[in-house]
């Protein structure tokens, strides 16, 4: 089978799903790309970039003579693109999806698009910005990045097979991972310190001398809470989606930051100094594989 | 009274103390500059970049003839550095340091060297990177930054206005603040964002699986925790001169947090949406104020 994709459908046509497009053409590993969502104008600016051939508003519609389906749209957003697609899918067409939690995601389309099943890959490629939109999309965002793919027991090996090609054509190492090592480790990496810096900034801007408090904020206040600028809807999204995995570990460091909160107030220096060196011993020696420091 | 330093002393010469000595030299406000430290490698570079102009271990000596004295050490080391100047100053020396909670400094002050408590004006540059030592010191560190001070009941008008010249001499904006309010409003914008980034490292390290977590954590990640790389004897000295207020803060959070999780368990998009706007909205209207964006 040949690796080329003769017809790409992408369900949300924004940074992540306009980047594979772009970044599959440019490896002339793709033929026709048609794009679906509801802004008429993202969709139009899409074609105009060159990122699209065609559009529709419809999921049935432009998902009936793709070969390979890639599905960008929030997490809340899945089952009802899934439940679209159910009857009008090509019985050889592989679905890959980019949702950056995985269980939730497999539970949707199992449920409404089950027969469909040992075509289904679910993915995810550990790449964004925090920019929005086809606009911000180019060719090498998944180049040298990470995407994690986590086939179920249903999904047929071809199938898989043709997802990681997919990937690889746009430069990114492509890693099989289970489900729920998947939900655990981006809850950790991903999902948590989003939640740390959203609730950081909330707690400040309601606190009564807010402007006081963002003033003398330094560079390092900038950087901390830089992807607390993230799409809200998208994170609420997330935290539904992994909340099992992500309600775990955000009870757990809640309490760990009670018992550093004691440390401090008894002035256990020895504990503190502990914690510190290990966090930047940890920081510091696994920081070259995080990619450039900006 | 000239706005000109005669003899200036630093105590500690860091980035932070290298960098007012290069600034003030730059901008022809400084004759002689002396340094004062344990390590001789460090003061002799200092000689060698031009920053001191001679250097001493001993803080009488160092403080001697000085009209200006500078304190840059870590704030557990504060008290002894003060102890050891006291009856050692000119009369009409003037004191500050660059200590990022003011409090426990002003009680050390107070404790050891209190005949002198009208010249000292405790001080607080809010600049700063994760490098350490003279080599990274540079004269263009203050330029447009916030150096915040919090004059005290005995300290004297003129006392006040010498630091103020000092700062401004280094091209950066001087505030004057409230002892408590300062150690408030830094517990909320630095203590509080280390302790979250130093935290979650920590946790991450200690889990089972941390090859795999942090092997596909992300470029927020990066930027996210780049502050647990700080030097860990300083953020231990600054967790129990602050302990007060940022255990009151980590506390408070901490409990937030728990709530968080509750409000992700139950799946209450709500709420969930509720904190993040709010988050996004207030960090997207504060950026400005926070420095570039690198």
């Amino acid at each position: 089978m040949s690796d080329r994709i003769a017809r790409l459908a992408v369900i949300g046509v924004g940074l992540i799903g306009g980047s594979l497009a772009r970044a599959l053409r440019l490896a002339g590993k793709v033929g026709h790309v048609v794009g679906c969502g509801r802004g008429e104008a993202n969709l139009k600016r899409g074609v105009e970039l060159g990122v699209l051939d065609s559009y529709t508003h419809d999921v049935a519609e432009a998902v009936a003579d793709a070969d390979m389906v890639f599905v960008a749209v929030p997490l809340g957003a899945m089952r009802e693109v899934f439940a679209q697609m159910n009857g009008k899918l090509r019985a050889d067409a592989v679905v890959t999806d980019g949702g950056s939690a995985k269980g939730s995601v497999i539970a949707d389309f199992n449920a409404v698009c089950g027969q469909h099943a040992a075509q289904f890959v679910p993915g995810h490629p550990i790449a964004g910005t925090e920019r929005n939109g086809v606009e911000a999309s180019f060719a090498e965002l998944y180049l040298e990045r990470r995407v994690i793919i986590t086939p179920t027991g249903h999904t047929a090996p071809d199938a898989t097979q043709r997802v990681r090609a997919m990937w690889q054509a746009c430069g990114a190492e492509v890693i099989e991972m289970g489900v729920r090592h998947h939900d655990e480790v981006l809850a950790a990496t991903s999902h948590l310190p989003h939640m740390l810096a959203f609730g950081l900034v909330d707690a400040l801007a309601r606190m009564e001398d807010h402007d006081d408090i963002f003033r003398y904020a330094a560079g390092g206040f900038r950087d901390f809470t830089r992807i607390a600028s993230s799409n809200p809807v998208m994170w609420r999204d997330i935290c539904i989606a992994n909340r099992d995995a992500l309600s775990r570990m955000l009870t757990s460091f809640a309490e760990e930051m009670q018992a550093l909160a004691v440390s401090i107030e008894t002035g256990d220096a020895e504990r503190l100094l502990e914690i510190f060196q290990r966090a930047k011993d940890a920081r510091d020696s696994y920081v070259d594989g995080l990619g450039s420091d900006a």
